[in-house]
């Protein structure tokens, strides 16, 4: 028995390190349900735990409407760490059992992309504790610029931000740097009394990445009540991270929107700003993101299931958010 | 009944993280045993096997010249991390069972500078895996720039020429960067084929410390075959060094002679040779190391056993270290 057109729903799922955040439709693009579940990263959690996760936050979408999995027409995944094709096809089989057959993955940054591009070609540039510039061209290709991860890449990321606010605050212990803002605030959130206790707590830690990458906001907190040394480091991330959009420009060769994306690159941090202008001098031409990247994935599920996103979809899509989910995904 | 002269022992011993390195004398000077053992590394071994590692090196010594060990004059120890009061007396408490009251230690910044000042005071330069600035001034105080891990300081080591390296051949792959011939020794190296191989080969490691850091000579390799990208590597590296130094002799207030140790320093590299010709335009008056951090170890050993370090003491010294030290040290 086909399913009428106003019992089909459509599911769009970002899934991050710190949360999943899934996001339901229906044909019209009027967004029904918001939820938001557990991490599904496939590169710190078990897959069993990540495809739980997913079938969790899609089956608490349908519960919000009344639905059944039958009535699914497409689900899309952005998921970090999806690039490998071992990891992804058993997740896809993991899902495939509810919604055979309708169910696709790819990459966050492919989503994150989407919410600012409506599905369109384009460049994304995200700067969250990591960074990344990702591409994908009106023939589909797709193209990457860094991103290696915070031991090697993630140049202009809150990782690397905090990484050098540490290091600057040690050199003005040591002597060799000025002195900086930054001392009192890492002080506050590390709760220590002195310089040399940040390496301690840092080499200690089981996670000195997520440590470090706290730090990140606090440097863009102290550049824009002036602290020289933080306004520094910002300016060198900017710089870093406009290179990552200048390379992938370079290679996709064609002249493309840009999305930017994280949340040192929301609205109204000095980083977005001096990223901004640094684009704009160099002839680029920024869209502002229109979603999170759960929308993104929505709008990719939307496609695959045969909606055409025209005018009508779109509003619908803007002002159902706006109502339903500003305040769930914040 | 007292020890003859001629009887009375002196041991020096460098506890670092890949081997200990040991050496006997008498109260001449005259170096008659040189042993190496396992790693001694507080930070990365339990504390008891630390212990026994150090007592077997100054036994085999003492086996080397038929000696007990009553008649041992005085133990010197250099250790890394021996800095945390708590940990020092444990290892004290674990030694002196069989030299009560003839054992001494020190962190190893402290040997390796008198072993090129024969135990006056100084700076040492130290870039190995890591880095630091070390002195000590003429009224025994302490001084230390640098040095806070590769997490967070570590400027100008191995470590971070590794690091840059890495991110140099993950630039040129992806567009932002200048080619180099880093890409295809890294490849040897790690025996992979491609750039982003790098990233899961360190970043699934257990030691990505030192896996970078081995990279650290390969830079140094590249940039005396003229590579554009490990010259830079080794420019920023040199520069970083000297600035430790700077900063150090800021704070001391002297002028006081700087030795260069570790293996990146060590004859006839080019990181030596750019440090030397920055310091040297500073006015810095640069003294070739005599010896290893073990023998300056054993100057401290023979100076805390009452022994003075004269002329004759000096030239045996000397001697011996040339007959004996040199092949089983180097």
């Amino acid at each position: 028995m086909p399913v009428p057109l106003n019992k089909q729903w459509f599911i769009g799922v970002d899934g991050g390190g710190t949360s999943t955040r899934g996001v339901l439709s229906d044909r019209e693009g009027q967004i029904r349900a918001v939820v938001r579940g557990d991490s599904s990263n496939m590169n710190s959690r078990p897959l069993p735990e990540v495809i739980h996760t997913l079938k969790k936050v899609c089956q608490d979408l349908l519960d919000q409407v009344g639905g059944t999995s039958e009535q699914v027409q497409s689900v899309f995944l952005g998921l970090a760490g999806a690039g490998r094709p071992r990891e992804r096809d058993l997740l896809l089989e993991g899902l495939q059992e509810a919604y055979p057959g309708r169910v696709q993955v790819d990459n966050d940054a492919v989503t994150a992309l989407y919410a600012g591009t409506w599905g369109r070609p384009g460049m994304v540039l995200i700067a969250g504790t990591g960074s990344i510039a990702y591409g994908v061209s009106t023939t589909g290709e797709r193209y990457r610029v860094g991103g290696w991860g915070w031991l090697l890449g993630d140049e202009g990321s809150g990782f690397i931000l905090g990484q050098e606010a540490l290091r600057a605050i040690l050199r003005a212990f040591d002597g060799r740097g000025k002195e900086t803002q930054l001392t009192s605030l890492v002080f506050s959130l590390y709760g220590i009394q002195e310089a040399t206790e940040v390496v301690s707590f840092i080499h200690a830690s089981e996670n000195p990445r997520k440590l470090m990458a706290e730090v990140g906001p606090l440097v863009l907190q102290a550049a824009e009540q002036g602290d020289e040394v933080a306004l520094e480091i910002v300016q060198q991330a900017a710089q870093d991270l406009v290179e990552l959009v200048v390379a992938c420009s370079r290679v996709m060769v064609e002249s493309l929107p840009i999305v930017l994306a994280g949340g040192l690159l929301g609205e109204g941090t000095l980083l977005r700003e001096k990223v901004m202008n640094q684009l704009s001098d160099l002839g680029y031409s920024v869209e502002k993101p229109s979603f999170p990247p759960s929308v993104g994935a929505l709008i990719m599920a939307l496609q695959t299931g045969g909606v055409t996103l025209d005018r009508a979809v779109k509003q619908n899509m803007t002002e159902s958010w706006a109502l339903l989910g500003e305040g769930v995904q914040s």
